[in-house]
């Protein structure tokens, strides 16, 4: 006779990858189950999030990695009403912006260390390649998503705001972002509204994204499980259907999905970064 | 009397922070420490990850939040003992390639939603622009860092192996990955060693930052507070102090000091990427 398993680890884990599910197997800790209960929350409750529990979160966001200590990460807390309000219409009109407990704004900041190496005489060259831009939205990223794991392990809810790029330029604008900034996206945190109906989200099973040594496509017929199951999600949600169709394939067919953001490489030439 | 609070947390907080650290003041959970607690592993002990950690690791990575669900994330499982040598070998000589449990390269991976979208007959224009290649960054580091604090939630010390880059195109071909993904940088799973002494390192204050509704400088003396506690943790560390002069600044003066990372938009332009 088999043994039931029903640990909450369990039953995420079968959310997340339906009949295919890895099993838990017994490991399990408080950690794993706040990263595995992870959903997005697009409804916020009126609420607040402590100055203790802030400082707390961005105590979190400043201990994950960062490449060579350079600490690229600065946040921008947006509490004064009116600026959450044209950030909320900069960000495609998302009220999300406006209810949540603590908005915040991710910057990628090589600011702080040009000013520190050129105190001490020395010329700053390596600013002007690619890899500068992408090794500091790393290490901002590293940041938030600690920030966003702290927050959900005091209760709350968190959602990215990445369409904050869609008008990238007047967001540096509004927060009077300085020479060799840019913003990477927002993040609304706050009290989760329970009659919001997201839950968690079906993702690919692991043979779809795990390769060994080397890179091996995905099969056809694993593709299509998933494909099945996130259909199924979004029908439980009465969202429409068919995730390839409608949103997939409709944000990336044409540069206007984008929704501004196909000018954002002019920002970063603003900003200061080359991208050579 | 005050009374004296040492919980971890705080003592973690005290760490990173020094003198003018945040009190904790009653607020904390175990994932809040776990988070505090990071620190460099640099040195493994031989040891394993069993197959269904490394499973919720990977759970954890893709239970992250997601850009409109387009999960960007690759990951490549590497454990053939030849190959890890060769990888050591391109991210500049780290043993701790060599010597980790288990050593992952993340990828930033279009292929998938690419095939996808064109057998829906779709054309693909979004992803000829810089934001795409921002958005998929973004999403691999965002699962990459769950998988992080998962390792370490389970006991393990993990390393970020950025120095990947240096190398980006002898990696591709390593790992033969195809057109519309790149490497973004490998993560070492291991044993930490309790004789390497890396320890809790200082960050920023922060009111160094954190900024509120816009941008402010920082303060000259909380910019030098930071570098005195970064120079005496080096000093206790026996490593060579003065951070901002032989750490920061050898990183940032000269392209040569990116080792090689200085090409990597040539790559990006090869695997697809126009970065428009």
């Amino acid at each position: 006779m088999t043994e039931v398993i029903s640990t909450e680890l369990q039953q995420q884990l079968d959310k997340r990858y339906g009949a295919g599910a890895p099993i838990a197997d017994g490991v399990g800790n408080e950690t794993l189950e706040v990263l595995l209960r992870h959903r997005t929350t697009r409804r916020f409750l009126p609420g607040t999030v402590s100055d203790t529990e802030l400082r707390l979160i961005i105590a979190a966001a400043q201990s994950a990695s960062t490449s060579a200590n350079f600490q690229f990460t600065s946040v921008v807390v947006v509490d004064d009403p009116a600026l959450r309000n044209r950030l909320a219409e900069l960000a495609g009109g998302q009220q999300l912006v406006r209810d949540a407990a603590v908005f915040l704004v991710w910057v990628a900041d090589w600011s702080r260390n040009i000013a520190i190496a050129t105190e001490h005489g020395h010329s700053i060259e390596a600013t002007a390649y690619l890899d500068s831009a992408v090794s500091s939205i790393v290490d901002v990223t590293l940041s938030a998503q600690n920030a966003a794991v702290a927050a959900e392990s005091l209760g709350y809810g968190i959602t990215f705001v990445g369409a904050l790029r869609n008008n990238i330029d007047a967001v540096i604008a509004e927060l009077r972002l300085p020479q060799w900034t840019f913003p990477v996206y927002g993040m609304a945190i706050g009290v989760p509204d329970p009659a919001d109906p997201a839950d968690i989200k079906p993702r690919y099973g692991q043979s779809v994204v795990v390769h060994r040594n080397t890179y091996s496509p995905p099969a056809a017929a694993d593709v299509q499980d998933y494909l099945d199951r996130i259909n199924a999600y979004y029908r439980e949600q009465e969202l429409p259907a068919d995730w390839a169709k409608n949103r997939l394939a409709g944000r990336i067919s044409t540069k206007e999905s984008l929704h501004g953001r196909q000018h954002i490489r002019r920002t970063f030439g603003n900003q200061g970064f080359e991208l050579r």
